[in-house]
This record gives structure tokens, sequence and C-alpha cells, in this order.
């Protein structure tokens, strides 16, 4: 896996092609493909996390499409860390593909759990990279990876070399001079790249809206170990990012540190720190780790409890445990319980459920607003200045954001010095075509979009599900059933009225009735006419009651008309 | 409506009830009731927004039992500010009861819209009243209109004098001492009520979490002249709340002073600029105000156009002109769009998807966080401790805030001086009871709670209706129909299978069929077994087909079986 340097062949002709594939309305957060020639490289194979309007459904993947089109030219996939939206998606795009997996030790390490859940571990071949170390893919691909820091542990930006110039994408990063685990990212390697050339730069862009520098992690140490030394007699539990693991590190050190326990709870939160121990990137002294069942042999003030539940999820042991719907945890007014993280947008009211719960059982709860119990992994502006600064790209595309950000990255890029044609601020599906000649942004290259993934069905659920999904949300439904002779038209049982999600039945018999009423004139009116063509007495149906129900309620409930004909 | 000073008789003896009534998650947001011998007064009497779960409600107002059980106590309404979470639900409880209802002249304005869109504008008496001025109701209470600042003009505090003492409530606040119309709150009266002796303050807590003290709104006014100044041959649009007078005054001062026209965008919108030009709290200078037809008629740097939408409300006018619904509006690169509101708690991705479509049409969007386009209408952490230090009561409730933010401001209390046994935090329904003795925190004394308002039906949508809802929204529904022979049991049609959000028939034709397999198979057992129950039918076919579909697609659609029953 060393790098081979230079390459004997005179100046490459080939076209490089640049295709961000996939994240919901954030560009090539998930997915994006490198190609040149015969051959492709993925980078990061993620899921997104469905909308608010995305009824019922799990996940969001992206379309692979384009990339199963072109399956023979697939070399590889490298990974820049172990989050969702970064490894999420691989079972569903290797269950169709063949394909090596490159990543850290930690990461690949979340991404076995993975395989092992969808049956894949015996098929993917998958392999370990230090940072530091440069892999080979296909004729025309080297890629390094390059040490980083972000929000869990061994994270790393990537420089890609090609026939036509060196690619730097940055991953998800933050610059972290005091870093729990690991060393600060590597700005002397990038400087390198920078110096010796780089064709195009690749940046995340997710706090580029805020202006200064990202605290250090180690900064919520600091105020972890406060809130220690201030809590006597108390039962200590801490909410955060499962994935969090220098987080969950320095809860760790501050817990050992006041001869706590530590308990761990939550599946992914469990999985996690399992994992993280194996491999050695949690140090997790002896005798510190308990299960569940043992905290009943110790006190409060030997409790520290690290769980799931920092969004506020339904389901997760935080959210339970305000609701009092947990079997083995009732809280008290001696617990302290941290929320160490920031509500996604989106999640503050659930999140802020939870607080408002645990108060009202009497815990102090401690959140962002009250202390500085959570910093970001993502780089703000002057982070992202001082990469742009020491890469010195020919070509940008800011990625990683929505349009908005995108554009506040762009217009940071020219502040610091980029010509405006050489930013390119792309869509999912648009692609930047490289040759030696210059830079072409082709707008929808490819077919790029998302997937939805709801229980087992992948892509079942479109637009007309979903559709329904709303309409039967908003004003619920109303069947009306009917059975008739098949020749002579004759009704022979109905018109039933069963209604779910509209009234409730038993303070609206009155309505019913008059719907029922309704529908059988309107029946009537269509025996009158002789009218026997099911479709036509359907749609008879349907806009009688429709009207009717409006007028009466102003609600549009979705209506069913269902004729059975019978055969005497 | 003077103040008639002292009460001949002696020591008074009866109790005080003072009884937060409604608010979603706030406590005593949209209504309180004060309650001394045989009357009730009744401040505010708002709507609560729905939350994400509460499907197709359209508005949540208090439960009213408690009033409507004391109907003949009730001796007015009095009413602090003109936004719908203090007087939208006062409709819907004057349909019901009896009462005069006082407000400034701008509150009664707008209240006035809404009784007339109720038709009951000939049955309610309605009363206005300046600040400064005093209004009795009944035999034991009077009621001083304190002049306060907030998000819309008009607004009060109000001091309630009661046998026992006075009440100050203030209402929603903030101090704003360059205020765009009307004076500065009137902080000396608040210090003349302290001195004289407060025996309770009730306070709002929306930004008791925040610190500091919350900016004038004269400042946002200096940001659009810079906004204006920098918007050479460009046509400006600003969303802002249609409420924000003031920021809507401001909007117009730079559109004259750059010579811009102006025109209204949005029902909202209309209908308040409307009745603030009538009123006198908007001023329009002639030849200003344009209609939406004749903005042809003028250049872009002409024009100003305000609206709705600020929160990226789906119907609204801005949001339909980013996605280019709009038939008036296409928008240009050369169009400014200012957004000039936060993002309420919920809202971020409405609107994060508003800006991200404006600018990918071209449009210069300006947004909070670029430029201080917006300023809070509530009080901060410094402001609230000047009320306290002035007022200097004897008994405190936080209300308006979530429990965690109630708590915040009982902590607030308990630094400035108070006695923690002295400050209660309370819920809707709860009383504090005040005697000459103490007051006394009763826990859950009254019915309250929230009552769904959806299209014309008020209460009709419960728990059981929403469930359904919930049920339907996340994995659509599944119906099947036989008809049967109602002697014989025999299927004379049927079993035919009809699904709605579930999954794309076309797609899954397989997987109808197969269930339609399974029901005929259920459907088989039953005959052989001679089981003719309808009901026992109905639920084998249930049950059967809950499995089936949750071992072929891990999920769970409603399932209804109907079976008619024929009688040949």
């Amino acid at each position: 896996m060393a790098i081979r340097k230079g390459r004997g062949a005179g100046k490459p002709s080939g076209k490089l092609r640049v295709i961000p594939l996939g994240g919901l309305h954030e560009v090539g957060k998930n997915i994006t493909a490198f190609e040149y020639e015969n051959e492709i490289i993925i980078l990061d194979c993620g899921v997104a996390f469905p909308q608010d309007d995305m009824l019922g459904i799990d996940l969001v993947i992206p379309d692979f499409t384009y990339l199963l089109q072109n399956r023979e030219k697939i070399k590889g996939i490298v990974i820049t860390h172990g989050h969702e939206d970064h490894i999420g998606s691989l079972p569903y795009l290797l269950r169709e593909i063949k394909a090596p997996v490159y990543g850290t030790r930690l990461t690949i390490g979340l991404i076995e759990t993975k395989l092992k859940e969808h049956n894949l571990e015996s098929v993917v071949e998958r392999y370990n990279v230090n940072a530091g170390e440069t892999v080979k893919l296909g004729k025309n691909f080297k890629v390094e990876f390059i040490r980083s820091n972000h929000s869990i542990a061994d994270s790393v930006a990537m420089a890609i070399f090609t026939p036509l110039g060196t690619i730097v994408h940055s991953g998800d990063f933050k610059i972290d001079f005091t870093p729990i685990q690991g060393d600060v990212i590597d700005l002397q390697r990038f400087a390198e790249l920078g110096r010796s050339g780089v064709l195009l730069f690749m940046c995340e862009s997710t706090n580029v809206e805020r202006p200064g520098f990202t605290m250090s992690e180690r900064s919520v140490g600091k105020i972890f170990e406060k809130i220690f030394e201030d809590s006597d007699g108390q039962r200590i539990m801490v909410a955060t990012f499962s994935s969090n693991i220098d987080r969950i590190q320095q809860i760790i050190n501050s817990s050992v540190k006041h001869k706590r326990k530590v308990c761990v709870m939550g599946r992914s939160m469990t999985n996690v720190v399992k994992t993280a121990i194996e491999l050695g990137y949690l140090d997790m002294p002896n005798n510190t780790l308990i299960e569940l069942p043992e905290i009943k042999n110790y006190t409060d003030e030997q409790l520290t409890i690290i769980m799931t539940g920092s969004q506020g999820e339904t389901m997760s042991a935080l959210s339970r445990i305000s609701s009092n719907e947990h079997r083995q945890i009732v809280i008290k007014p001696t617990d302290k319980v941290v929320i160490s993280a920031s509500p996604i947008p989106g999640n503050e009211k659930n999140v802020y459920k939870v607080i408002n719960e645990l108060m009202k059982r009497g815990a102090d709860v401690i959140y962002e607003g009250l202390m500085d119990v959570h910093v970001s992994g993502h780089a703000r502006q002057e982070e992202i200045k001082v990469l742009h600064t020491l890469v010195k790209p020919k070509y940008f595309i800011p990625v990683h954001g929505e349009y908005k950000m995108l554009r506040c990255h762009s217009a940071l890029a020219v502040e610091l010095g980029m010509d405006k044609k050489d930013v390119f601020v792309m869509g999912n599906g648009d692609c930047l075509e490289i040759t030696p000649n210059g830079a072409k942004h082709i707008v929808s290259a490819v077919t790029a979009g998302q997937v939805f993934v709801d229980g087992l069905g992948v892509g079942d659920v479109g637009n007309i599900v979903l559709r329904d999904r709303r309409h039967l949300s908003q004003d619920g439904l109303m069947i009306v059933v009917v059975a008739m002779d098949r020749y002579s038209g004759e009704i022979l049982s109905g018109p039933d009225i069963i209604s779910r999600g509209f009234v409730y039945v038993r303070e609206s018999e009155e309505l019913v009735r008059e719907a029922k009423e309704v529908v059988n004139v309107a029946l009537d009116e269509c025996e009158r006419n002789s009218v026997n063509e099911w479709n036509y007495i359907k749609t008879v149906i349907k806009d009688t009651l429709k009207d009717f129900l409006w007028q009466k309620t102003k609600r549009s409930p979705m209506i069913l008309p269902i004729v059975m004909d019978i055969n005497r």
C-alpha cells in the first residue's frame, strides 16, 4: 500500500469526472463518485434521515442507478469516518455490487456490525487503512488517508491522486488543537499537498455560516469535571451521541476520578462502546463498566449512566426515563441529567419535552444554554479558511451543505482570493468534468436522487404512496361499501360507512347517518338514470360525499367507495 | 372608568384564586382566570398552534369546562395584546358565554375582524381602554392597563386590584427604550405599584433562559436602511410577521425615503395593515401603497413588497414565490429577499427550504445570521430583572413558558432575593389560593387542557382519531372486503384487497395476490370449522394478514376487514 510515485507515461488526456451523488438537501454528503476513463471510485456511502413529510419512512438512501449502470467500473469505496450519514447505505450498495471497502480501524469496526446485520460479512472485502497510508484503486486512482478531527474518532480527509492532478476532500472535519484521542488534524500534510499543487478541493460546509472557530472537544471535558465536582450525593446521567467516543471517554475519566461506576444504556450506545473498547479507542479501566442490573448495588454518588436519547428520540432510553416508562430507572429529585448535545434542527421540541418531563420529576437537568456541555464536530469559518489557505486549489467545490451554505462557502472562497469561475456550486447528480483544458459544470449529468427505505422495502414507497399517507394523516378516511347485483344493479347490502381518523364515530352518529342518506340519494339517482357502470357510480359516491362532508365539517377525508358486484 | 380608591369595609376575608387555564406546553400563556368570592375575571383568551403529532389539527384552544361551569360568575375579559395566542380563542369562548371584552384600540380592532368572521359582532360587548386607564369588573376587581412594549403595538401589562391586594401581570413584554410607535414601557408605574405593595407578580418567561437585554426594534430599522441603500436596481421583498406593525412601519419608512412604492401580500398581512392604517397605528404616506396588479407599472428599484411567510409556511406568499408557484411574482436574479424573523423552533427546515429555493433562482437572500434583520419581542434576563426589582412582590408565579423556563425564572427570582416558598411554579389547571393568612398551591384544582379545532369541528377529534391518523400516516391501510351469504356463510364475492399509503400497488401485484391467498386460506379454515360469526371472521382476517404483511415487509398498515352479509 505504498504510494507509487509519478507515472512514466506522457501527458494524460482523459476526462476526470467528479459526481456528488447523494445527500437529501446536502450536496455530496452521503456519496460521491470520481471517474476517470473506465474506472470509478466512491467516497462514502451513507444514509439521510427522513424529513417530517416523508411519513413512515425509516431511511433515505441515495439512488444507485448510475453506479449500477457502471458496476464493472467500480474499483473501490473509501470511507472518511463511521457516522451513519457516511456508512449507512453501504449494505444497500454492497448487496448490488462487489467492491472493496477501505477505512480506518474504527470505521471498519463500525461497518462490520452493519454487514453482520445484513448478512454480508462473508461477501464484502474490507481493509483497514491507517491515516498517512495510501491505497491504489484501479490503474488511475491512489487515495491517501489524512488524519483529521471530528466528533467521531479515526476520521480522515482524503487526497485522491488522479492522472490529471490531486483532489483533496476534507470529509467532515474540525481543527482540534487538543484532541482527546489521536493527534490534531494533519495540517502539515494539507500544506505539503497544497505546495505541490492541488487540482480540486472539496470542503464541507456544515458550519460555514458561523463565524469564528469551533471549541476543542477538551473544553467539554472541563465542564464535565466541574459538573462531577458539584454532584455530591447525586446520581449522574449523561445523554450524548453514541458515536462521540471522545465525549464518552471524558465522561468515563471524570467518573473514574470521582469513584463512580459507569453503566451504558441504549442499543447503539452499547454497540459502539463495545466496538470502541475492543479496538482500543476507549480506555475503560477495569472494574469501571457495570451492567444495568448491577446499579442497585451502588449508591447514587457511585454511579454514572451514559445513554442515548440526546435528540429526544421517542423510543430512546432517556425519553422513556423522562416519561417514567423505563423499567429499571426511575427519576429521583437527587438525579442530575446532562444533555450533552445540541438539538439538530427539527428535534428541538422533542428535546425540550424530555427536559421538561425530567424537571417535573424533580431532576436537576443541565443542557446547552445553561452550560457548555457540547461542542460541534464541524469547522466554522476560520477553520475552513485555514484549510483553503493551506490547500490553495485550482478548482473548488463546496460540499456537505444546503444550497444556502454552499453559496456562503463559495463567497468565502472568493473572499480568500479564488476566481469565481473556478468555484462550482453543484447539485447531486451534477458532474464536474475536468480535462487538461479546463473544468466544466454539467447540470444533472446522471441520475441521482433519494430512495426511501420503509421496513424491508427499498424504493417501493414513492410519491403516490406518500401523498396518500399525507392525505390520510390530515383528515383520515371514509369507506363506503355497497353490494350490488351484477346484472340488475339492485342494491343487495349497504351502503355501509366505515371511517377512521376522521371523526370519533360514537359522537358523530348523526353525521354518519346523514352521509349514508346522501349516498342513498346518489345511488337512487343512478338507478333512475339506469347507470350501472361501476366506475361511474364510484365517482358519483365520492363526489357527492366529498361535497357533503366539506360543507358539514370543512374537512376532506380520503373517500374510498367500494362496490361489490354479486352474481346471484 | 376611574379608579375608585380604597374600600370602606373592614379587613377582607375572602379567598383569591389565580388559575392559569391554557397554553399547550406553556403555563397560562393563552388564558388565566382570577376569582374572588362569586366573581371571575379572565385575562387573555388565545390559541396554541398544533404540534407535529397533532395531525390535521388546525388550532388548539383551551378547555373551557371550568369557565362554563362558572359562567354566571364571569365579569369580563381583559386582553393584553392582539397576538393570536392571546385573542384567537375569544370567538370559541364568546359563543358559549356572555362577557364584555376590554382591550386597547389596536387589540380591539384585531378582535373585531375575528368576531366578524364568526358572526359574533352584534352579540359581544367590547370596550377600548387606553393604557393608564382602569376598568372596574364586578364588585371585587379593578384592572389598570399599563403601557408596555412588545412585537405588536398597543401592548399592555395589567395591574389587577383585588380586595386582598394588587396583582401585576407582565403580559408579553420587552423594555424598548426607543420604540417605533408609542412610548417606552411605563417603568415608573411598575415602581409606584411596587412601592405601594404588590401581592402577586406574574411575569412572562419566553426568553428567561437568555442572558442580556433584547435589542430595540429601532436597531432593525437601521439595518433595513443599510439594505435599502445597498439595493440599487433591485426589487426588495420582505417577509415578516403580519402583526409586527412597527417592523412594517420601518420598512415603509425606508421605502418612502428611497422612492419605492409598497405592495402588501398575504391575507393576514393585508388585514392587519388595513386595520393598522384605519386606526392610525401605521403611517402610510399618500401614493405609497399600491395593489399587486400595479407592480408591473414600476421598475424593480421602485418597489418594496411586504409579505407573510417568514416561517416558511407552505401556503404563504413567500413559499409559493420560492417554488415558482405564484402567479404574479417570479423571482429574478436582481431580486433581494429579506426574511425578517427568526424561525420558531420546529419551523427551521421549512424556512431553510424557502431560502435555498430562492437562492437557486438567483435571488439575493438576507436572513438572520447574515444580518440582524430581526429582534425578539420578549424580554431577556436583565429586562426581567428590572421588572422584578421595581415590582418587589410578596408572591411570584412565572408564566408563559415551558416547565424548564419556569424553573429558570423561579431561580432568577430567588437570586433576586425572593424566598423560595413564595415562588410558585404552576401548571395549567393548578390554582394559587391566597388568603390573608398566606398562599397555597393546589395542583390540578380545576379541569384544564386542550381542545382541538379541525375544520368546523371543535373537540370532535380526540386521542382515538389522532391515534388512527398517526397509524395511517406511518404505514397506510389495507382494506379486505368479502361478501358472504347471510345464512350459509358462502363467499359470494371477494376477498378484494384495496390499499392506500402502503405500497405502490402496480409494483406490488405479487404481494397483493399473496395477501389475497392468505385471506382465502383463513376464510376456508373458518368455513371448515363452521365459524360464521362475523366479528370472529374479521379478527381472523386481520390477525392473519397482519402477520403476513409484517413478515413480508416489516410494516404494519392499518387493516380493515369488511364483511358484507347478503340476503339472497
